[in-house]
Formats: C-alpha cells, sequence, structure tokens
C-alpha cells in the first residue's frame, strides 16, 4: 500500500489520541459494532479529503470496519495532524497522503493520489476532491458527501449550472449536525478559549455578546452558567426580544461598548466593533469573536487608535489606545474556540461523522439509482443518529403506539 | 347603537380590568399611539368573533382610536367576561352582541348580529364567523384574520376546495405569536397553574415533563428555574437529545412515573400517560396537562384503578388507587394554565393582537387587490411588532449599515 | 372534653385540609410513623399555643399519635382557620380553644383554657402562653419550645432577668427552619404572590430586589428562574460584591428606580424605596415586599405624590402620580406570599413542625433534667429532621466511616 | 541590594505577567492609588514568605508603593515562578531570594536571607517564616500575617502553648477571602481544568460532586451552568437536603457511581471514591478532585483493579481495569484547578492580597500595642475590600442613613 505521511514513528503517540477521541463518539462506535460483523462496504472503495484530526481517525477506523478499502487526504493545508496520520498509515493501512504545512501543489498531488483509489464514495469537506473527480472522473463513482456550508453551496451551484455528475448528500443540513455544534460545541468552547487565553473569572463580569442566533445563544447560555451579566445586541428585533425574555440585557453595541469587560462576535457579519466602540471601551476590555470569520471585530478599528501593541500571551494582544486604555484581543479576532482552545469536543463531531458514516453506507447500497443532485440528510436517518447517541449515554426514550400514530395523522379532523 | 351584553351595570369593572391589561400591553398602545392621529381605519367596518377578554378589549379600543366602526361577538360560548363586554359596549359604544353561557342558537344569532355591520374586514378566532360570511356574503367584504391554528386549518381546507371567497391573513403563524406565547407564557403560567391549585413546593421536586417542544422546553425551563429537578419524555429522538444537552434527564414514562412527583404533559398526542404509569406512581403525585386537549393523560386509565374520588379544591381532585396510592389530577386534566390560573399573561396577547391589528390595517388598505387566499404574516411585520415591543421596554437595537447589507448578501462569493 | 371552636359543621372540610397538608408533610407523617407504635408521649400532657392552620392540624395529628394528651389555642386573633379547629376538635377529639377574630380577652381566656390541662411541656409562637404560664405556673411543668424570632427575644430576655422557671427550646434557630423557610419557602411564594396580584409575565422584566441576605437570594433566584433581569441593591459591600458575582446587576436604589419594572423588598429594615425612588419610577411599576414589616417601601412616600388611588383588585392598589404616572401597590405593602398567596408551602412547614416535635419529645424525657434556660436545637436533631425529609423524598445518602471520621478529627496534625 | 534568583534576564517576561495579573487586580491598585501618595509604610520592612506568582507580584509592587521596604522568599519549594522572581529583583529592586525547584537547605536559607531585612512585619503562607521568626527573633517587629487555614493552625497552637511572640492576623478568615475563593474561584477553574485536560463537552453529561460545602455548591453551580446533569452526594443530610431542594439529584456515592460520567471530589475527607465505586463505574469515567489532599479518590482502589495504565496526555491517566472498563484520572487526584488550569484566577486573589495590604497596614500602624494573638479580620476592613472591588467594577451601592441605623439597633422593641 502507497502513503505519504510526515513520520510513521509518530503513530503511536496519534493512535493514543484517536483512541482518546473515540472514548468519547460513542455514536460513531456504535455503528461500528453494529456492521463490523456485517461489513457492508465490503467491496466499497472510499475516498475522504477532510481534515486528518484525531476525530477524523475514528472515522476512517468506522469505515474500515464496516469492510471499506479506504484513501484519504487534508481538506485544508494547515490542519493535518501528523501523529494521527501516522497511526492511519500504519496502524490503519489506510493509502493517506497529508502533511501538515504543504504547498498548494503538494496539496492537489494529495488529492490525485487518493483519487487513484478510484472510489465508489468520496467524503468531502469543502467540495475540492469532488471537483477535482469532476474534472477527469473516476468510473466507478457512485455518489457523495460534503460536511461543510461552504461546500454545499459550490455543488448546489454545479448542480444549478448542470455540471454535477453523481448524487450528493449534504451532511452539513442534518440536523444533529447543525443544531448541536453550533449550541452545545461553539457555546463551551468559546468560553473555554477565553479562559485559556486570559484565566479570567468571568462570574460577575459584564459580557457583551454580538448575536443571538444558535452560537450566541450558545454562549450566553455557557457565560451566564459561569456567572457573567450577560447583554446582548442584535440588529434583528426579534431574535433581541428572545434575548431580552430569556432574561438578558439588549442594547446597542455603542451603548454596551461602554460597560461590557468581555466581548463575543457570534453574527457571520463583518463590522460588529467598529472604532467608535473601542473608543468607549473600559480599560481592560477583552475582545473575541467566535464568527466563522476574523472580520466582525474591526482590526483596523482598533489599530488606526492605537499606540502601543504589546503580545501578552500566545493568544492574546495588548493595544494601549490613545486614549489611555487598553483591550485585549484573542486569536487575532479569529474564531477563539479553534484559535485559543480545541474547537468542538468529540463527543459534537461524534454525530456529523455517524451522519457521515450513514450517508456513505446509503451512497454504497443506492448511489447507483440516485440522480445527480444535492441530497438532504433523511429526517429518518438524523432520528437513528440521535437515537443511537442517546443509547450510548444510556438513556431510552418512548416511541409512539400504532393508536397514537393514527391519532397525530387524523388530527386535522380530529376536534 | 344596538347590542346585547349581560349587565351594563359592570361596565366600570370592566373598563378597569381593560385599563390593567392595556397597561401591559405596550406594542398594541405604542400602534394605537402612532395611528390614532392618522386614522388609517376611518371608514373601515371591522367585525370580530373573538373572546371578550380583557386583552380583547384592548385591542377593540386601539381599532376604535385609528377610525374602524366595530361589531363584536364571542367566538366560544363559555369564555366572555361579561364586565368587559359591558364596558366594550357602554364605554366604547361597540355594536357587541355577547354573554358567558350562551345556547348555541344565541352564539349563532351573535354571530350574525355581529355581521349586520357589512365589515370590510372580519377577525376571526376558530374561523366560524368567516365560515358565517361565506354562506350569505355581506357586499363590502375586502379580507379577514384568523388566530388559531384550527381556523387556520379549516381555511386552508376551504381554499383547497376552491370554497375561500376573500383573503384571509393567519395570524397565528407569526413568529411573534407562536414563537413567544407557547415558550413565555405557558412556560410560566403553567407552574403558575399547578402552584395556585395545589400551593406545593416545586423546589427539590423531580417534575417529570413529557414533550420537548416549545411548550415542554418553556415549562422545563421554569422548572427547572423553581428548583425542580426535571426528567423529559420524548418519543422524537432529537428533541430527546436536546433535552439532554440541556441538562435535563430523560427517560421513558413507564421509568419516570416511579420518581415522578409532578407530572406535566405538553405533547399535543393522547394517551402520554396511562394505566400502567399511573399504577407505578408514588403516593402523592400530581398530574396536570399544558398541550391543547384534554386526552393526553388518560382519565379512563386513572380512573380504572380508583377505589375513591374526593374533590380537594376547586382545581384538584384526588384519586385513591386500588394500589393503595393516591394521584391528583388537577383541571380535570384540561390545559392547566387556563383551569388553575389566568391563560397567557396580556404581555404575551399584546403582540398576538398587535398582529391582529396590523392585519386588519393591511386588509383594510390591499384586501380588494389580494388573491382569495390564506397568506402569511409578512416577516416585515414580524419585525415591525417585535421592535415595538423592545422600544415599549425601553430596549434599542441596532440596525445594519449599507456596508453589512452589502456582506451579507455578497455572501456565497465571499470566501 | 371541653372545647371552643365556631362551627363544628366545618370539621370535614377542615378535614380535607389537613390531609392535603399532610400530603405534603412527609417528616412529620415519617415521625408519626416511627412513634406510633412505641407511644413515647403516652401520659404526657402538651399545651399549644400556635396559629390553628392545616400545618398545625398535622402537627397536632401527630403529637397525638404519639400518646399525648392536647390541648389548644391559637396565638394570633385572626390566624385560626375555624375549618380545621371545627376538624381538630371532632375528629382528634382536642381540647381546642380557638377561633377567627377573638377580641383580646378571648384570646387570653383561651390560652388560660388550654393551661387548665395542666401541661408537662408547652409548644409557643410569640410567647403569650409560656408567659401566662409563668405568672400562675401549672405544677406539671417540664419544659418548652418556640416557633419565632420574637418569641426567642422574649425568652432570652427573661432568662437575662433569672424570671425563666423553666427549660425552652428555640425551634427558631434550627438550621432546617431558618435556613430553609427563608430561601425555598419566600423565594417560591414572593414571586407567586406577585403573580396572583398581577398576572404579569415575569419574563424579560427588569426586578429590583433589595437586599441580598437568605429572601433576597431566594427571590433573586426564583425570579431569575423565571426569566427575569434582576438588579440588586445593598448597603452591605460583601452581599453586594456576592450578588454581582452571582451574575445580577448591582446599583443604587435611586438607580435602579429608573429602570425596574417589579420591586421587592427584603431587607428587614425601613424607607428602602422612598418618595425621591417612587418620583423616578416607570409608569407601571409594581410594589411588593418580601420582608417581615411594612415598612420597607414608604407608603406616605408614595402617598405624598399621589393624586388618585384606585383599587385593582383584591391585592393590588394603583396610584396616579402627580408626574402623570402609575404606580401599583401589592399587599399595602405587607408580606406579600401571605397577602396575595398562600404563604410558605406546607413542605416548608414539616421540618419547622418536625422539630417542634422533637423538642416536645426531648422535653418530655429530659425536661425535667435541664436548666431554666433557652436551647438551641442539638445539632443531631436538626440533621435527624433533614434526613427523615430526604428518606421522605426517597434520597439516600452516604455515611462516614470510622477511619473517615478519625481521618477529620485529626486534621489539624495532618499536614 | 542583595537577591538571589534564576536568571534576570527573564524580568521582562515576568514583568508582562505581572503587568496582566494588575490589570484584572483593581482592588490592590485601587489601594496602591490611595495610599502611594501618602505613603503610610514608609520606614516600614516588610519581610514576605509567600508564593511567587504574578499575583504575589502585584501585591509586592503595592506594598513598596505605599512605602515599605521589603524582602521576600518563597513559601514551597516548587511555587516560584522564576520570571517573576527576576522582575521583583530587577524592575522593583526587592531583596527577593527565590527560585523553583530549591532544595530544603536553599529553602530555608532563603527564609533567612529574607529575614536579615529585621523586619517590622512579615507576611506568611504556612506559618514557616513566623516559625524561624520566634527561634531567633529580629527586635523590630510589630506583628505579621498569614494566609492560609494550615498556618492559621499552626499558630493558634503557639498562641495555647504561650508561645507566641507576636501578633498575628488571619487574613484567611476574611469573609472577602474564603467565602469567595472557594465558590467562585474553585468552581470555574475546577470545571477549567477537567475541560483542559480532557476537552471533554460538559453539556449532557452526569456529573458527580461528592461534597456541597462551599466548593461542592461552586462546582455544582458551574457544572450545571455547562449544561451538566449534576449527582451530589454527601454525608451531611443538612447539606444533601440543601442540594436536592438547589434542583440537583442527590445519591449515595456506590450508585451515582453508575451513572456519572465525571466525578469530583471537594469534600476534605478522604476515601470518598474508593475501589467498589470505582468497580460500578462506566467505561470512560473521569475523575478529578478539588479538595485540599490528594487523598479524595482513592488511588490504591484504582490501582488494585488496574491491569494496564497509560498516560493519555500530560494531565491524564487512563487506567485499563481487571472488569474491562477504563477510567481516566487527571492530575493524579491533586487539585484539578491547580494541577491541570491555572488556580484561582488574579480576580479572586485581589481580593486575599488587598486583606494582606490592609493587614500590613493595621501591624505597622498598631502591632506595637496589640497583645500577641492571633486576630481575625475586623469586619470593617473585609467591607472596605468589599466596596474597593465593587467600586472598581463599577458599581455603587446604598448606604443606611442614620433614621435606618436607629430603626435596626432598635429592633428589638420594635414590635
Amino acid at each position: 500500500m502507497e502513503f505519504r505521511v510526515k513520520d510513521l514513528a509518530l503513530a503511536e503517540e496519534g493512535k493514543n489520541r484517536i483512541d482518546w477521541a473515540e472514548a468519547h463518539m460513542p455514536v460513531l462506535v456504535a455503528l461500528r459494532q453494529k456492521y463490523e460483523k456485517t461489513k457492508p462496504l465490503k467491496g466499497i472503495r472510499v475516498a475522504g479529503c477532510l481534515h486528518v484530526t484525531k476525530e477524523t481517525g475514528v472515522l476512517v477506523r468506522t469505515l474500515k470496519a464496516a469492510g471499506a478499502e479506504l484513501s484519504w487526504c487534508g481538506c485544508n493545508p494547515l490542519s493535518t495532524q501528523d501523529d494521527v496520520a501516522a497511526s492511519l498509515a500504519k496502524d490503519e493501512g489506510i493509502a493517506i497522503f497529508a502533511s501538515r504545512g504543504v504547498t498548494s501543489k503538494e496539496y492537489y498531488d494529495d488529492i490525485h493520489s487518493a483519487m487513484k483509489l478510484d472510489p465508489h464514495v468520496t467524503i468531502d469537506d469543502g467540495a475540492d476532491l469532488t471537483v477535482e473527480m469532476h474534472k477527469g472522473m473516476p468510473k466507478s463513482i457512485r455518489g457523495g458527501t460534503e460536511e461543510t456550508t461552504t461546500g454545499v453551496i459550490r455543488l448546489r451551484a454545479m448542480q444549478k449550472a448542470g455540471k454535477l455528475a453523481y448524487p450528493i448528500i449534504a451532511v452539513n443540513d442534518a440536523e444533529t449536525k447543525h443544531d448541536f455544534d453550533n449550541i452545545y460545541g461553539t457555546g463551551q468552547s468559546a468560553l473555554d478559549g477565553i479562559i485559556r487565553a486570559t484565566n479570567i473569572l468571568v462570574s460577575g463580569k459584564n459580557v457583551v455578546i454580538a448575536g443571538y442566533g444558535h452560537v450566541g445563544k450558545g454562549v450566553a447560555r455557557r457565560a451566564a452558567g459561569l456567572g457573567a451579566n450577560v447583554i446582548v445586541t442584535e440588529v434583528d428585533p426579534i431574535a433581541a426580544l428572545k434575548a431580552k425574555l430569556d432574561g438578558y440585557s439588549v442594547a446597542k453595541m455603542n451603548k454596551a461598548a461602554e460597560i461590557g469587560d468581555i466581548f463575543v462576535t457570534t453574527t457571520g457579519c463583518k463590522d460588529v466593533i467598529v472604532d467608535r466602540d473601542i473608543a468607549k471601551m473600559k480599560d481592560g476590555a477583552i475582545l473575541a469573536n467566535a464568527g466563522h470569520f476574523n472580520v466582525e471585530i474591526s482590526i483596523p478599528g482598533i489599530e488606526s487608535q492605537t499606540v502601543q501593541k504589546k503580545e501578552i500571551n500566545d493568544h492574546t494582544m495588548q493595544y494601549s489606545l490613545k486614549n489611555g486604555k487598553r483591550v485585549y484581543l484573542i486569536g487575532e479576532g479569529r474564531l477563539v474556540n479553534l484559535a485559543a482552545a480545541e474547537g468542538h469536543p468529540s463527543e459534537v463531531m461524534d454525530m456529523s461523522f455517524a451522519n457521515q458514516f450513514l450517508a456513505v453506507l446509503k451512497l454504497a447500497q443506492q448511489g447507483q439509482t440516485m440522480k445527480p443532485l444535492v441530497y438532504n440528510i433523511d429526517k429518518a436517518q438524523d432520528q437513528e443518529i440521535a437515537l443511537a447517541k442517546l443509547q450510548s449515554m444510556g438513556v431510552e426514550i418512548d416511541s409512539l403506539t400504532p393508536a397514537q400514530k393514527a391519532y397525530l395523522e387524523g388530527f386535522a379532523e380530529g376536534t
């Protein structure tokens, strides 16, 4: 078997890390236990292009246990964990082509190496593999999956242009993915990042949260749970009203700027905190972003009034302002849970990757009969994942009786 | 002006109650203040068929202040507050035909009396007025509104059958209605009903909540807020998993039955608590329902194992069971917040009725050009309501700059 | 047996109410079950002077079941529930002398009637019976108990003056009494009173709580639990800092007055909300007191700037102020949980009265050998009560092993 | 000036860290600003023996700004931060004798070097300096302070034995110290340590907390605030009942062992989690201790049933048990907030060290007239600290009027 990793000697460390993730990904493990005997992926070749992390390692192990033959490459030049890659090559015997810090050429060479498997199914994160597949299509392909919003947007554009050649399942759109990672994953890990970067006491602080969507709600709940006094800013009055009825204060950012101790942006929009807000802040204000891009806190808006910059620690920059005050920016305004902590906990990736696994299973079995469209996750699969997660937590739930089902279906006429 | 109420002498008491509601319905009052000078409903005749309560009194005053000429009748034989009706007749000069405890014939006579106004717009709750309008259509009608799910279902059926003769705005579907009354309104008032009926200490109790939809979430949050240990039962694994990740216990009803002190059903389904659950309950268990109909707790399931029934107070029935234990049912298993408390607080009806008012305004102005379909509430109207509510609470929020709007619209290309 | 009640025909209603309380007083019931066979109070005569309520009915039943012979009288001219008194006379055969609305002479006649029993033990609430006992001491007396702070203060004064003739156990000072009724009892019932009086939605309201002692903490927690934004005012900086670190806002009353929707005083001091605060309040502000006396909200401070007073309902007075705004006072500024709701839930009285019962038991057995002093509750008894409460809730806890006990006692030397 | 540090070149890094701590220790800074002009410690020599950390650096700067002449040494062979020590020597000119990893001889040599200052006042943490002072007493000494419980116990023993030669103020006993660091400091940092060591999602986990004292309450509140389902174990029924009424589950450890995902001990006792508990745990259970010593989780109890040990990361050990399950122990069962996170946030040390500063001030001024006893912190000083903290947070509070003071003092007679 061919592969390309940085250093096979790192395999043991990588194995340990995958084991640790695995201990917290019970749904994937339950799927593995369910399918490792029947091996429904026997004879199926799967090519994956997805961040080579400890959680991905658990996905790879699970696909292999279900019988699949695998090739793999990274989906980002900087995200590969070399120890995990080494373990996947050495311990799992995967045709993996990935290392941290590749050039653009190496990056695409790796994709092409992975494609040599002539996969029946592709797993993608950002759609780079899928796009390459379309350039010189391997002949066995039955279908693919996509993990991210960005990728789904690209693939829907391909579909619209009549260019999509095989069916894609949009894992991103599963309720067990986007309704959990934003609220529970980012909620905890954003605060975690702030604490690791600053060791600040959250209790008693005025925490200003810009945006009250899924992420904002998650961060607000965790900040309040740590004893903060939460102030929400919003542009949508319905979301703002929910924040207010949830017991938080709601204010304009320029007003909140005067009292905030910690600011967290979660809006998906740019210029949420700008120069005139910075100018009003208290000495010592801490700024962090939990939205996708580093445009929410205007860094030019800070720098234009800065007289001195000083790195406080690996994650935190001190800006001494013209007005004599200091503000602190964590992780250069990039996603604070990734910049200063470890991103989503394994438990959250567990459900995303269980969706990936089941989507691969479906494509292996039915892909040949599906039209070349972007498909949503079945409600049934979403529920199967949630049920498996519950079972792994030792939680049992009720199910509807036939009489109850009939009642619910007959509801319109009923009363 | 013709009218029919029980006793005009009750007018002052009714006026006081409407005043009190009005003090807690700032959005409607703000709309009144906005429109009472321009009187956009001048020359518009509005017939309403909606529970004659103190909150409805505020809606009537607001429509009148905006220039409308009004007739009114009840939408349920038992829900009219006679003092409010008296005040609407005497103090507001409305052609109201309503009293508590009418017969079915009187009920429809009242509707027909209200129809004599030849309305331009109808306001309905359950669709009885709208259906009557269709039997012998007054000639001026431009459109109507509908407050409830049940009514919307009837009217959509009429539309499907090609029988709908004028446009209907489904107020029920506004986000500022159904996303607030269920969570915040029922959440508080269901607990309020249980406490009024039993004077029980919620703190430290095991509260079993069946269903984790909007109502279940609201009740769970308030029960936990009062110090309860909450156990959720569900049939949908995704909802169950959210309950678990929100920090609650999740179990099957038959298991939860063993440890619950208080049970609240919120599912919309029948037979959620049945005989075998009752049989397992602890001595002293309290049962209440916060779902629409009194079928969630199986009363036959209780009575089949009851040796003695005793009324503990106006709202609470004690059932002594064959197994020697006692269970207590509040309000005959009917909606506990209405049976044992006062239903939704005025603040919640404020937004529903603001939607009603703006829907009437739209129909008065544009109804003649709208097709005879059931329409959703405009997102813009929903946001206008929420904004007015915020302003009434003294809360100011941000708005998007043109540059931010451009950024958000260009998002797809961005990365 | 001699007795004096208002109307024996009320007995059945009283019995029902006592039964209901009993179902929520498991500790007392557990004590009854424990002692009704051995009857350790057989031959012991107990005279009680304590509010004749449904919870007291459960105490009386328990003392009787343990073998005591009983006489009883009220400890306040207005607090007797006549149906409960009737049941105690008819169903329990107690020598009870109590009715609601007695004159001062009748009040003392009743005490003297109860004293004719020549009690071994007295139970008192306010020390009136104990003081009368000292005037012409029955010869069998062994000791007494006292329920309230006020009574304990009087009796400590008697002790100091060398006038106390028999031992008194200060039930009030039990941790299972004062550390639970203030936080959990008043916390819930104060909010309950406010909601019953106003039907207001607590969610999203700015609730100003004056004082952050036991009661203030309890009310703050419950208000936040109902979705309020809580603002605390304090004069003690340590308590204020705790409120701030618990995530609440902290402000001066005169500043909080500007933004509060609901105000609750819990300080034990007078003039906590005064005229200059009232003058700043928003239109519609609601005022309630959860402290002992009706001096916390300055009623003269309201009335001096009032142009019109109007009763909104049984519990709520509207004051229209010179400045054009309206404020609403609940229950005349008296304890809102008693004025507008039902006071402490039975579950809370359960522990107070379990302490009473065990104190009586101790005095019956050891009173003759105890010096005429005011005694605190034994830590052991406090723990026995708490343990019984836990058992009644189905909760089991650990106990220290001998090795653990030795470790804890040897702690000083350890490091 | 003489000093002994590891490497003066580390001074700049140390200065940065002290600056960062200083930005979050506003009370100490406020005291500095208050006293740096009047310099009340001018001519006073202070010798400190206290962990050389960034927070201690802020205390040293403050003492110096108030005029004191200082010498310093570490109070633990392993706790000195060498960069901070370097900055104190170089930037502050302090006679500091401290480095990380000293031998026992070096440790005492450092203490003796610091004593050469002939201090008027000593600051101690554990009483080693104070004991050495008593062996050959410098002549100028007026008094000392003590930071810890352990030290206070030693010094009270000296007092009892008639051996205490100068007055000691027990800073540990200030309410602004022990009532804040345990609840707010450990509450947050214990969870922080667990998350840093495991990156686990707390939401939805069953978190078992042993002990419901100050620390247990703090950890329970934060765990619940992060979405955990909290189960408390206790041996004291009163504390257990409070946990139950606070909405948590309460169980015996051996029962809780079956369902817990994470276990945190906070009891101050040994053998809280023992072999038979370990044997019942679910695969993957995580164990951490937040109590003082590493005896709460029985490590022999784990090891006796372990077949394989493996280090998962710097902080976490995996034990594979005979029964086929794995449990994970964080930080060898030592204080998890220090072992895997950064201990108390600066904000919490702020108040401890403000108490230190004011105690030094008092001893400098009045020590010569105080008897050689261990003194509690004045209530007034405690309140001054809390007030300064509030002011630094921009929080203003009310104060009693003379009329209110009179009312409160006259309370006994009042009613």
